[in-house]
C-alpha cells in the first residue's frame, strides 16, 4: 500500500468518525433517546413530560466532549466505581506511554527509517509505506544505535509509568475497601463442597461445622438452592408461604421466600431468622432436596470471614472449600450450585475449547490476509480482475476492506469467550468478566497479531514458524512487513469502534423499533447495561500491544494510535458517566491484566528488535538490547511481589481496623442485622424487566438485574459503599445540554 | 554392544556388589566401626568396653538383610520419621510398578521385539542388544498393538498405585501432624520484613503489631539476630551475663544468653521472660543493632498461628511477611537474617545459575558419549587403536567405563545444587533439601537423559533438536538406540551406588584415619549424619524415569531395575534403621516430587511411544495412545486437587481438634511455658563437635547439630513427637549380630 492508500483509509475513517460523533451530539439531545444515552436510571427519572422542542436540539455541539474532559476522578469513581476508574487509567496510561514514544520516535526514528538507503524513493503520494519502516535502514548501519536508544527510553518510561500507576491503583483499591465498609461481602464466605450425610441436612451440617470450629465468629448462614428455573422455585416459595401463616408474610411474596430477600420483609426475618427458617424446613421437607452443597456463611467480623475463607478447612481439600463471597449483586447464582468437584474438569474443558476456538479462527484471518495480496487473489479468481482495474477499488480493498472483514469476524469472539467463562463456573459476574477479558485478549493477540503475521508467510511460502531458534528472525522479517495492515487496523477497528461505542447503534435501533414500530408508550427499560469490560479492555490492550511492537519498526502508526487513545479517553469517560450503570465491582482486578500485557508487549518488542538488529547485522545493538529484557522481566517480578498480593487477598490489617472502627462507633450490630437479608438468590422479577429480556434489548442477559430494582424498593441494596449514585432530574437536564 | 558385553558388565557389578555387601556384613560387626554403621547415638551408648573377640565377627552373614526386611513401617516411622517412611514408600512403589511392567513386558513385549524382522540375528553371545529393542519390529507390523496395550496396562497400574500411595501418605501426614502434637512449630510463626522505625526497636514493633492485631492469641516473641559468626555473639552473650546478676544466670552460660536456650535455664526465663529480656536490652543497647527484621512469634493456639501465617498481614505485601516456623532443629538460622526483599532476586539468580550449571555440564556428558562410539574415537585419537584391539578392553570400555566416568562427574552435582539452594534463602533445612532434590532431579533427567540421547545425535550428525514438531520423531529414533547405555548405567550407577551407600567408604576411611593414624582414643562423633535425601531421591526417581521410558522400547532393562529397587529397599531400610539420625522432618513433602516425576515420566513415555508408532507406520496404535496422555494428565490434575493442598497447608480442622484436646486435658499451659525456650539461635557448641567439623568428618557441615546434644541436656528437645528414639545398649548388641 502506498501513502495515498493510507490517506484514503484515514480520510474515510476521519469522515466517518466526524459524522458519527456529530450525529451522536444531536441524537443524545433527543428526549426519546435518553434511555439509550443516559442509562436506565436517568431515563426513569426524567421520562415524564417536558418534551419541548427547540432548534438547539438539532445542532451538533461539542459540549459533551467538554463535559467528559472536565469530569474529575472523584466523579468517575462515584459514577462507575473503581473498575471504571481503573479502566480509564489504563487508557490514560497507554496514552502517556505512546505520547513519550511519539516524541522519541517521530522526530528521531522516522527520519532515520525514511532516509535509510535500502529502497528507492518514489514520488511522495505513491511512496510505499514500507519506506517508513525499519526495513529501509541499510544492513550494518550505525543508525541502529538510535533505534536501540529509543527502545531503552520507551521501555524505561513505560516501566516508570506502570510502576506509579500500579502503586496508585493499589492505593485506590485499599481506599475502596476502606470506603465500602458496609459491603456485606466482607462478612460473608461462600462454602462449597459441603459433605452430604444421611443423618442431617446440608444446612445442619453447615451450622454444626461452623459452630464447632468457628464458634466465636459464626453468625448465621444461608443455603444455596438449585436454581433450575427461577419460576419453579418461586412456586415453591409461594407454596411455603401458603403453608406458614399468610398474615405474617403478607408482603413476603415479593421476596423469594427462601432467603432473606427484600428489605421490607427483613424485619420479620432478622428478628427470628432461625425460627422462621427451621419452620420452613419442617413444613416443607421437599426443600431439602433442593439444597446444594453450597452455602453463604455470615461472620461477625470481616477478619473472621477473611480467615475462614483463606484457611484450608478440612483434611480433605475437596470438601468444605471456602472463598470470600462476592458482593450481593456480583454473585452468579447459577454457578454456585455446580458441584465443586466438577470445577477442575470444567476449567480444563473450557481451556481446551478456547484454544480450539483460537485455532479454528485461523480460517477467516487467512482469508482477510488474502485480500492484501491482490495479485495472488487475481491469479486464483480471474473474474476479480475487472473490478480491480480501478485504482480506487484497489485502494479501498487493500486499505479498508481487510480490517472491516476481520472486525466483523471478531464481533463473534467476546460472546463466545463469555460463554466459555460462564461454563468454567466462576462464582461472581466480575470474575466471569475478568476471565472472559483475559481469554479475549489472548485470542486477539494470537489471532490478530501472531497468526496474521505468520499467515502472511503461509501464503507466500507455505511455512509456519518451523523452529524456535529462527522464530525471532522470522518475526523480525514478518512484523515490519505487516505494518501497513496494522495502521489501517487502528484506523478502522480502533476509531470506528469508538464511534460505534458512543453511538450505541444497537440500542438506538432497539429503541426505535420499540417506540416507533411497536408503538409502545412506556420506556423500554433496557436493563441498565453494565460496562462491557470483556470487549473494551482487550481492545485497548491490543492497541497498546500493536503500539509497542510497531513504535520502532514503523513509527508512522503512533499518530493514529495517539488519536485513538485520546478519543478513547473521552468516549469512555462519557459512556461511564452517562450510559453504563455499575452494579458490581471487581475492585480494580483489571489492572494486573494491563500490567502483564504491557510487560509482555515490551518483552516481545525487545525480542523482535533483537531479531531485526541481528538480521541487519548490527550485533552490538542486538547485544545491548539483551540487558533491557532482563531488566524488564526483573521489574515485572518486583511488581508481582510488591503489589499483586493486595489484588489477590485483602490485608488483615485493613479489615481489622475497619472492624475496630465499627465496633467502637457501635455500627456493628446494625450491620449484623442487615447481613442475613443482603444476599437474595431468588427475587421478584418485575414484568417490565422480563419483557426487556424477551425483547433482547440487553446485550447480555446476565446484566439484567433480576433483583428488585432500587426505585421500587430503596432498601434492597443496604450495604454498598460508593455505588452508582443516581443524579436528580435537574442534573439530567443539565447533562443533556 | 552385544550380549557378551552386557554380561561382562553385569558380571563385574554383581561381583562387586557381592564383595561389598559381604565386606559390609563383616565390617559392621567390628566394634571400632560402630560409629560409622550405627550412628552417633548408638556409638555413644556402647563405646565403653566389651571389645571381645569372636570368630563370628569375621564371617559374612546375611542377618542384616533379614533384619532390614522384617522391619515394620512403625519401626521405620519411629527411627526415621515420616520422611524416611515416605522415601521407602517411593522405593517400594517404584518396585511394584516395575514388577507389573516386567510381568507384562518380559513375556509379551520382549519376544515380539526379538522376533521382529528388521535386523538379522547372529549367534546369541554376540547378538547385538538392539535386537531386543522396539527398533527390531518391522514397519507397519500388527504387533505394535501389543506394545500399545502394554503401555495402557503400565500407565493404568502406575496411576492406580500412585493414587493409593498418595492417599496413604496423605493419611500418614495427617497422622504425623496429630501425633507430633507437642511440636512447637505449630505454635510459632516466622515474621520477616519487620518495618524499621526510628522510634522503637524491632522487638517493640513486633510486640506492638501483634498485641494490636492478634491480641487474643499472641503469646510472646523472640527476635532473630544477625549471626555473623556464632562466636562473636557468644561473647556478647557472656558480656550480658556479666552485666546482669551472675548468680541468677549461673547455669545460663551453657545456653545462648539471647534466647530461651537450654532447658535447665528455662525455669528462670519462663517465669519472667519479659523482664529479663527488657533488662538485657536496657543494659546492652548494642544488641539492638544486631536484631534482624525477623522474629519468631509464639501464639496461644495452633490455629491462631496457622491463621497468622496464612493471612496477608499488611497492605504492603513486602512487610510483615509471615510463614509457619519450621521445627526447632529444622530452622536454618543463617537464612533468617536475609532481608526479605532480597529473596526474590536470590530465587531468580539461583534459578539462572542452576540452568547455567546444567548447560555447562554438557561437556563431560558429550565426552562420555564419545566412549560409546569407539570407531569415531579411534579415528580422532589413533594411539588408542592398540589398546582397543583386545576384545575384553572394548567390552570394558563400551560396557563399563562410560557410566563410571559419568558417575564421577555426577558426584559434584548434589553439593553444587545444595549450595544453590542455600543461597536461595529457605528458612528451613528440610526446605533446602527439598529444593536441592528438585534441582538435582531436573539436572539428572536433563543431563543423563535428554542431553545424552541428543548428544548421540550431535556426534553422529551434528544436529540437536532442530524443531519442536519433529522432536517426538527424534526422541523416538534416539531413545531406543541408547538403551544399551542406560542398561549399563543402571548396573554401575544404580547397583554400585547402593553398595557404596551401605559401605559408607568415606565414613569408614575417616574413622580409620582418626583411630589408627591419628591414634585418638575417643569416638569420632561424626555429627549424626542425616539422610541425604537430596542425592538419594533424585537417583531413585531417575531410575524410575529410565524404567518407564525403556520398559516398552527395551524391556531387557527391567530385570536390572527390579534388582536395583529390591536391593534399594533393603539397603535404605538398613541405613535408616542404623546409620542416619533424623533431626528434622519435612512431613512427607517429598512425595509430591515423586508423584510429579512419575507423571512426567509416564507422559514422556507415551509421547515417545507415539513417535515410535508413527515412525513405524502404525498410525492406529499412535492414535490410540493419545487418549492415554489425556487420561494421565487428568489423573494428575485430580490428584493435585485432591491431595496436594494438604501438603501445602495444615488443615484448620485438624489443628483445632488438637488445640481442643490440649485445652481439655489441661496440657496447654505446659506447652505455653515451654514455647519460649524451644527455639535457640545460638547454643553451646561442645568441643567435640567443633573438632568433628574441623576434621571434616561430617558430609555436610549443616548436618552437625550445633545445639546442645540430647545426652548432656535431655530437656533441650522438649516438644518433639515421634523423633528418633535411641535404642539401649542391649538392643545394639542384638542389632549387630
Amino acid at each position: 500500500m502506498d501513502i495515498a492508500g493510507l490517506l484514503t483509509s484515514a480520510g474515510i475513517n476521519i469522515g466517518l468518525c466526524l459524522v458519527l460523533l456529530s450525529l451522536y451530539s444531536v441524537l443524545r439531545k433527543q428526549p426519546s433517546n435518553a434511555c439509550v444515552y443516559f442509562g436506565q436510571r436517568l431515563a426513569q427519572l426524567q421520562s415524564k413530560g417536558r418534551d419541548h422542542f427547540s432548534f438547539d436540539r438539532f445542532v451538533p455541539s461539542p459540549r459533551w466532549i467538554v463535559k467528559a474532559w472536565e469530569a474529575s476522578e472523584e466523579e468517575i469513581l462515584a459514577c462507575g466505581g473503581l473498575d471504571a476508574a481503573v479502566f480509564l487509567r489504563i487508557v490514560v496510561c497507554s496514552r502517556r506511554i505512546f505520547s513519550i514514544a511519539a516524541v522519541i520516535c517521530i522526530p528521531f526514528v522516522l527520519p532515520l527509517n525514511y532516509f535509510g538507503k535500502e529502497m528507492r524513493h518514489r514520488h511522495i503520494p505513491s511512496e510505499s509505506l514500507d519506506v517508513f519502516t525499519i526495513g529501509n535502514v541499510k544492513e550494518g548501519s550505525k543508525w541502529f544505535w538510535a533505534h536501540c536508544l529509543a527502545l531503552y527510553v520507551i521501555s524505561c518510561s513505560a516501566c516508570v509509568l506502570l510502576y506509579f500507576e500500579y502503586k496508585n491503583i493499589t492505593k485506590m483499591r485499599l481506599e475502596h475497601i476502606v470506603g465500602s465498609s458496609l459491603n456485606p461481602s466482607y462478612f460473608t464466605i461462600l462454602v462449597r463442597a459441603i459433605p452430604s450425610s444421611a443423618e442431617e441436612s446440608c444446612s445442619d451440617s453447615v451450622k454444626n461445622f461452623f459452630t464447632r470450629y468457628h464458634a466465636s465468629s459464626y453468625l448465621s448462614h444461608q443455603m444455596v438452592y438449585r436454581s433450575g428455573t427461577v419460576q419453579k422455585l418461586m412456586d415453591d416459595a409461594s407454596k411455603i408461604i401458603k403453608c406458614t401463616s399468610t398474615e405474617q408474610f403478607g408482603s413476603y411474596l415479593k421476596g423469594c421466600g427462601l432467603c432473606g430477600g427484600a428489605a421490607h420483609s427483613f424485619k420479620v426475618l432478622s428478628s427470628e431468622p432461625e425460627s422462621v427458617r427451621s419452620r420452613n424446613e419442617m413444613v416443607n421437607p421437599e426443600l431439602r432436596d433442593k439444597e446444594c452443597a453450597a452455602a453463604l456463611v455470615f461472620f461477625k467480623t470481616r477478619y473472621a470471614a477473611l480467615v475462614a475463607s483463606q484457611v484450608l478447612q478440612s483434611a480433605n481439600p475437596m470438601s468444605w472449600v471456602t472463598d470470600l463471597a462476592p458482593e450481593p449483586h456480583d454473585v452468579y447464582w447459577k454457578n454456585l450450585s455446580i458441584p465443586y468437584r466438577q470445577l477442575w474438569v470444567r476449567r480444563i474443558a473450557t481451556l481446551l475449547a478456547s484454544i480450539g476456538f483460537m485455532i479454528l479462527f485461523i480460517v477467516p484471518v487467512t482469508f482477510v490476509q488474502g485480500l492484501l495480496h491482490l495479485e495472488q487473489l487475481q491469479r486464483r479468481f480471474p473474474f476479480l480482475r475487472g473490478v480491480l482495474k480501478s485504482k480506487f477499488m484497489v485502494r479501498l480493498i487493500t486499505g479498508y476492506l481487510p480490517s472491516v472483514v476481520l472486525m466483523l469476524f471478531l464481533y463473534a469472539v467476546p460472546p463466545t469467550m463469555m460463554m466459555f467463562s460462564t461454563i468454567e463456573g466462576p462464582i461472581s459476574r466480575s470474575c466471569r468478566k475478568k476471565s472472559a477479558s483475559v481469554k479475549v485478549l489472548y485470542f486477539l493477540i494470537w489471532n490478530v497479531f501472531f497468526v496474521y503475521v505468520s499467515s502472511a508467510k503461509v501464503l507466500e511460502r507455505l511455512g509456519l514458524f518451523s523452529s524456535p531458534k529462527d522464530m525471532t528472525a522470522q518475526l523480525a522479517t514478518a512484523v515490519p512487513g505487516q505494518a501497513t495492515f496494522f495502521m489501517t487496523y487502528v484506523l478502522t477497528s480502533g476509531w470506528a469502534s469508538l464511534a460505534s461505542e458512543i453511538m450505541q447503534p444497537y440500542g438506538l435501533l432497539c429503541n426505535f423499533v420499540y417506540k416507533y414500530i411497536l408503538r409502545k408508550k412506556d420506556e423500554p427499560s433496557n436493563g441498565t447495561l453494565s460496562f462491557p469490560y470483556h470487549t473494551e479492555i482487550p481492545r485497548v490492550l491490543l492497541f497498546g500491544f500493536l503500539g509497542f511492537t510497531y513504535s520502532l519498526m514503523a513509527p508512522l502508526i503512533l499518530p493514529f494510535l495517539l488519536v485513538y487513545f485520546f478519543l478513547a479517553s473521552l468516549v469512555y469517560r462519557n459512556q461511564i458517566l452517562n450510559v453504563y450503570v455499575t452494579k458490581y465491582e471487581s475492585g480494580g482486578q483489571f489492572w494486573p491484566i494491563m500490567h502483564n500485557t504491557t510487560i509482555f508487549s515490551l518483552v516481545l518488542t525487545q525480542v523482535i528488535a533483537i531479531g531485526v538488529f541481528g538480521l541487519k547485522r548490527s550485533t552490538v545493538a542486538a547485544a545491548f538490547t539483551v540487558p533491557l529484557i532482563i531488566f524488564t522481566l526483573l521489574f515485572n517480578e518486583y511488581c508481582r511481589q510488591r503489589f499483586h498480593p493486595v489484588f489477590k487477598d485483602n490485608a488483615a490489617q485493613v479489615l481489622m481496623e475497619m472492624d475496630r472502627k465499627d465496633e467502637q462507633c457501635g455500627s456493628m450490630e446494625a450491620i449484623h442485622k442487615q447481613l442475613p437479608s443482603a444476599y437474595c438468590q431468588f427475587a421478584y422479577t418485575p414484568n417490565i424487566l422480563r419483557k426487556a429480556v424477551s425483547l433482547n434489548l440487553c446485550k447480555d442477559e446476565d446484566d439484567v438485574s433480576i433483583c428488585i430494582p432500587e426505585d421500587t424498593n430503596p432498601g434492597s441494596k443496604p450495604a454498598q459503599g460508593n455505588d452508582s449514585r443516581g443524579p436528580s432530574s435537574m442534573e439530567i437536564e443539565e447533562l443533556k445540554k
